[in-house]
């Protein structure tokens, strides 16, 4: 007989508890899934709302271990957890999906570039270097990219070398550079897959740039693209994610070329910021679509019910300390504006405090009101 | 200034810790809103969800008091709470919603009608009786139905009375008799009020009762109706919450007679049973509704998305024990059918264990669907 997945019966451990994982509980409410959850402090934003809470840290062998021995399927919502621990717990039988070696492949972007180029999957050109004064040998590739081969994230850890003064300032680790690609969009695909080998993905995401504020302004859904970039996309991220023989969500990030190329920027193997808009505007949403993948389940119809926009709200530059959400009630009167607070109680600057999705019947009357509402909120302090 | 609603410096408290407070909780989740919960076990449907869990009796008045005296604003799940506590909680300053005064009318089915007869509400015939020796004073009113005045839930404390030989086995306790309406269809409508007066109400429901089975099968989004009884229906459920002066969300049930006449089965002043579909099918859902009316901010739009049926997920008859959710892999792989578990350990004949929200193109291939869905899946045990 098959094991159960809900109910007092079934451990589902999930290492972080941050708003990914507090998505995740919300969902897996509605399936009576118990969750687990480890993270370094009682305030994060899964802290009361898991079964039960463990305070410990993601990147301690030991910590890993203490928390995953008894669970039944142990996954993680973001990627920097100590993949040795995760390894030997495999061979004590835990299931962890995503695998210990998909996560110590992507904890590396040097062994996740590798990858792709082992597996014919597109994308950009780039060199492995040791430290900083490897870059001298370089000069005829500027402008370039840098990014460290490890710890990056959120756009950390990634830097652009313009020309020969910006050595200096150079990241000294573990690097990998890389051609900067002149995209015309960036593209999103989740793609998720269980262990009978059903693999589903969502339809394409476009993120919004914004020249005149130099930052992605918001995601939507569907992706202004030709039938042919979406199937393309598509069959992109079922290949990337059959290759790596994963188990559980992906996000693959792409660059749509001038030249209509698509290149894999690159991947998240958990649930992602380009996929919030899911809860409300696909049947299925990627947190439930994560759970299904990871339990043995049948996935869920991907279809989308409604364009959508989303939009990350962001702590303001200027503010820091107990979290104040300034015009929400405009926000509330909005037919088809969805709020999404993650219940961290400090804003910082630039600090994702919560998302708001944007409903509507297309998406250029849909991208509009997602303006009204971003003049509308700020995240700032009492 | 304004009172904070989200994060540490506010607290909600809900007493009763069942499915409707579980699903307030996964609500008030996306607004930071933190929920105190107070019911009898842990492992109640709120037990490890809410921010805090308090084990309690909801009827006794100390631990009313108790829990209820450092809570911003308090409301409820279920109505049957010690009134005398929440007056006087009130009297110490915590907003009570829906206010005592109200659930004091609403606990009493006999004072419930005197209030629909003293504000011109339409409503079933009826005469209050003290104990069943009076019965025989109504034989010319034969047949029929004994309600007890307190105490009654979910159809218990409702008996049918069709002959003279069934008075012996009436409720010997004070009661109302009341007429059998000869309905044609019964509906309910779900209408919210916020303290500075605003009302809106959503679109009608209607139960689908089976001949063949003898039962209410499920409730469907929206009515079969005539715009007319729409708009009448709308209007009396708004006549009832504003003539009640109450706070929060009202069930208002009603029967439509074959005349074409609306009547006021009952009320309860809490999120409902006929309410579960709006979470998927309308852009607010009854959690959410329920949450704004009671924290003072605006209420959210009401409209249908998509068409939608509500079926209960009710314990096998046959069983009792460690819940099973038989055939659930089958409807995890329709697309726009929604299962909602609600945490129950143990299964028991017809216990409420779960609802599934199965929605459409339009109403009549939505009511195939939910049939087969009906079929597909059983709560049994182990």
């Amino acid at each position: 007989m098959k094991k159960q997945w809900y109910g007092e019966a079934f451990k589902l451990g999930v290492l972080g508890g941050g708003q990914l994982g507090r998505m995740m509980i919300q969902s897996a409410m509605d399936y009576d899934v118990h969750i687990y959850a480890m993270d370094s402090s009682k305030s994060a934003p899964c802290g009361t709302l898991a079964y039960e809470f463990t305070e410990g840290n993601i990147q301690s062998y030991a910590d890993v271990m203490a928390f995953g021995k008894d669970k039944d399927v142990l996954t993680v919502e973001i990627e920097h957890i100590n993949v040795e621990a995760l390894e030997d717990l495999e061979k004590q039988g835990v299931k962890v999906f995503p695998q210990s070696r998909v996560l110590k492949l992507i904890q590396d972007k040097g062994l996740q570039k590798d990858f792709y180029k082992e597996n014919g999957i597109p994308t950009a050109p780039y060199h492995l270097i040791n430290d900083k004064s490897e870059l001298k040998n370089y000069t005829n590739r500027l402008p370039f990219i840098q990014k460290m081969r490890k710890g990056g994230y959120d756009g950390k850890g990634v830097t652009s070398i313009k020309s020969i003064s910006d050595f200096e300032n150079a990241f000294d680790v573990p690097s990998l550079i890389e051609e900067k690609i002149n995209f015309t969009k960036e593209l999103s695909v989740l793609v998720a897959r269980n262990e009978s080998g059903e693999v589903k993905t969502f339809p394409v995401v476009e993120c919004e740039f914004s020249e005149e504020l130099n930052l992605v302004e918001f995601l939507f859904s569907p992706a202004n693209i030709l039938p042919e970039i979406e199937n393309k996309a598509t069959e992109l991220a079922k290949d990337v994610i059959e290759k790596l023989d994963m188990v559980g969500l992906l996000a693959v990030e792409l660059f749509l070329t001038e030249e209509g190329l698509l290149l894999v920027n690159e991947v998240a193997p958990r649930t992602h910021n380009s996929g919030h808009h899911t809860i409300e505007c696909n049947y299925v949403s990627q947190f439930e679509q994560h759970l299904r993948a990871i339990l043995g389940l049948p996935l869920g119809d991907t279809a989308i019910k409604t364009a959508g926009v989303m939009i990350n709200l962001l702590g303001d530059e200027n503010h820091e300390g107990p979290a104040k959400y300034e015009g929400m009630e405009e926000l509330m009167k909005m037919q088809g504006v969805y709020v999404h607070l993650y219940g961290k109680p400090t804003t910082k600057p630039n600090r994702k405090m919560g998302h708001v999705t944007i409903t509507g019947k297309d998406i250029e009357e849909t991208k509009v009101k997602a303006r009204n509402v971003q003049n509308s909120i700020k995240v700032v302090t009492f």
